[in-house]
């Protein structure tokens, strides 16, 4: 029953992040490989990395042929809609406000996926390596997009995107492993993330900056 | 005698990845160090981080001096020519060719490498791992040196280049696990993905876009 | 008392890393979380790069509390001095220098403990792999730091960067494995380091580039 929740979070995350990192090439109006190309690596990425941190050689995500395949259907989908629709550039549509909301889930799920991953191999005694994991996991994706993107990373320049992931990650080791309630824990940890960050761009929340000038 | 081919391929495929980083850090009229720095980063990025998606740590190339030394001799090279004929970007000289070609040929070798490596270690029944282990390997290189380049990176941008090396990476898998052939697999595998590379650039043969403008 | 030396250079290696990345992100006016991420990974990318090349997963750093609370400290002083201030973009005061001196403890606190955790793990008799990891580990931190905050990476840009890595990770590799000397390795490897950054970046030193134009 876990299990199955956890990889049906998983593929949603994986699919979201997909659509996200396919939407921006294809804004950019790249070839269809380069779309492909960079949804893959938005979906991957973070996946990779929490692997590689937790010495789980080669990568699971590199096995797992439905991945493979619904995130490549994803970024064809993305490819079509861009194709058919015959515009780029956002005219007439707010991309951005999709791609942020594709990124949230992405962002919810894998942030949770993090910890729970690295609870399974063997550091539920260690919050802050749990953590640390879940967050790197669920930012990884988005940072290798945007700079492969050449854009300043919405970790740095999105308002409350960091501590979104922290927030998640954190309550899903609480409940998991504090609470023994992992299967609660799933769901709470997503929607804590997905709904920050929504409602950050929603009402403009700020975090405090060096010069708040607008 | 299959070993022997492979170092060779090994050895063609760094210059040439090093050859391309050297090139590109030498138009931008950068000092000695940072020439031979995206050199180096170029040649042993894509093999670095296939032995970290396998679990091969410390990575093979960091004791492998006759690597060392040809790749640093290759930067040198790159430094004197440019020294010496006084001139940087790219008067009377259409650079970009000359880089496309040393990076198709380090694109073939490190795409075929990695499905190779990936073989050695024990993934021959996988193949989605060990052709995407390929592909990475290859693009790797090349990934890391555009974004330390600050430019958008070919994968991206370029007609024809990932999937150049998903075709060779296959073809090498193809000939290597199914039909038994390591010895032919080799040279034809690079071969295939430096052609289409090749071709792609000199037809400008083009995958199809969102919005064909021109 | 080795160790205790040791732990106390890790220290300020990363606070002085945090403080740099800090730094730049606050010049931004990056609000208080994207000052935090840039610190923290500018602190601990060298590390965990160091860690996962020498297959010590998951990464050391990410369990350390004492590491984690004074990284988030440093970036907590650096936002409150910018707040404090109320000035961004180096008004009246010359940041570039202040970044470049913290970078170069940084530089040469990482590079030094790279070769100490490869003799460590058991590489002393293999003196290209001490001294390249050294090296990476050394430049990783601020490389990535320039990446995200999209800048040309330090170690192609300035003077004699991965040079005064080098020479300190070489220093400390002849110091502490030939003449058995790791105690007095370890400040020797260090100042060189920081002492040749400091004086390429004050003495203008310049290393030949293929056109001298100026």
């Amino acid at each position: 029953m876990l299990q199955n929740l956890f990889f049906l979070a998983e593929v949603v995350g994986l699919m979201a992040f997909a659509a996200s990192g396919a939407m921006l090439a294809a804004e950019k109006n790249l070839d269809i490989f380069g779309i492909w190309v960079l949804g893959m690596v938005t979906a991957f990425g973070g996946g990779v990395i929490r692997d590689l941190l937790l010495g789980i050689t080669p990568p699971a995500m590199f096995s797992n042929y439905i991945f493979f395949l619904l995130a490549t259907l994803t970024c064809c989908v993305v490819f079509l809609s861009y194709r058919f629709s015959g515009q780029v550039q956002s005219k007439g549509f707010d991309y951005r406000t999709v791609v942020n909301c594709f990124d949230a889930v992405g962002l919810g799920v894998f942030s949770v996926s993090g910890v729970s991953v690295a609870i399974d191999a063997g550091y539920a005694e260690n919050p802050l390596l749990s953590v640390t994991v879940g967050v790197v996991t669920g930012i990884g994706g988005g940072m290798i997009r945007d700079i492969l993107n050449s854009e300043i990373p919405s970790v740095l320049r999105k308002h409350i995107y960091a501590l979104a992931a922290i927030i998640g990650a954190l309550l899903y080791y609480l409940m998991a492993v504090e609470l023994k309630l992992p299967l609660l824990a799933l769901p709470c940890g997503i929607a804590a993330t997905f709904s920050i960050r929504m409602a950050a761009t929603w009402y403009h929340w700020h975090l405090p900056r060096p010069l708040d000038r607008n």
